[in-house]
């Protein structure tokens, strides 16, 4: 499996394991890791730290060429929330554990000239279904259901 | 002036002395302002917070069915991100206070649904042009170019 989607699953099970909501998210530039994060709305009670959003975030402040060569792992497919972040700021590439519990504006995304690439990942959908079972209200909270 | 947009400006110009970039923003439920934000890139060294999202964590994780029933106020028309978290939650209302310093993707947060407001005010127009006058290069991070 690609190296940087296993980092992104790693992000997701750290947040499981402090009673989170299993997303990850790393961002990679030049083949190195520069942000990683995970969904923090129970660990922060936070409307807005999804996974990519926590990556972004602790990536720093970035230059625009550096963004504009980014990809963008996460494990699970964006919401338009962060894909609006992903198009604000040109990230090239992103690539998407599963999109079979959740898709995102994935379409729209590749309009604005953004690479996507969904690889169907178990683990990460493994994750979700878990998750989804487990605390449905939380889940449709995250989603704005 | 509406008294809610009012209060987005306030917030633009506590970001300004703050050393931060002016924009605010305010949401409101039921003729009540349930959070308030403005730009923090430079206070907080972030890549996230733009006015509305700012706004939108420090009015905490809401209901659904609140958000359906809000009006969000910005001072400028919100970005790709801020458009793509209004969407996520489905806030009824966007009113914007100036499109000509910047705008976001109006046209497609109507398509999904929102209702749109431009009201051309003037002082939200004149704090952008000093702002980006002052401090290009500032600006040109904010909006990833």
């Amino acid at each position: 499996m690609d190296i940087f989607l296993e980092e992104a699953i790693k992000e997701a099970k750290k947040g499981l394991s402090e009673g989170g909501i299993p997303i990850g998210s790393v961002l990679v530039i030049d083949g190195k890791i520069v942000g990683r994060g995970h969904n923090r709305r129970v660990q922060n009670s936070s409307a807005i730290l999804h996974a990519e959003m926590d990556c972004l975030e602790n990536a720093g402040r970035l230059k625009a060429i550096d963004y504009k060569r980014a990809t963008i792992y996460s494990t699970l497919s964006p919401c338009d929330m962060c894909s609006g972040a992903i198009l604000l700021y040109g990230i090239k590439r992103v690539i998407i554990g599963e999109n079979k519990t959740f898709k995102g504006p994935e379409e729209y995304v590749k309009s604005r000239g953004i690479e996507v690439k969904v690889v169907d990942n178990k683990e990460c959908c493994n994750l979700m279904e878990s998750f989804i079972k487990a605390s449905p209200e939380l889940w449709n909270e995250d989603i704005g259901e």
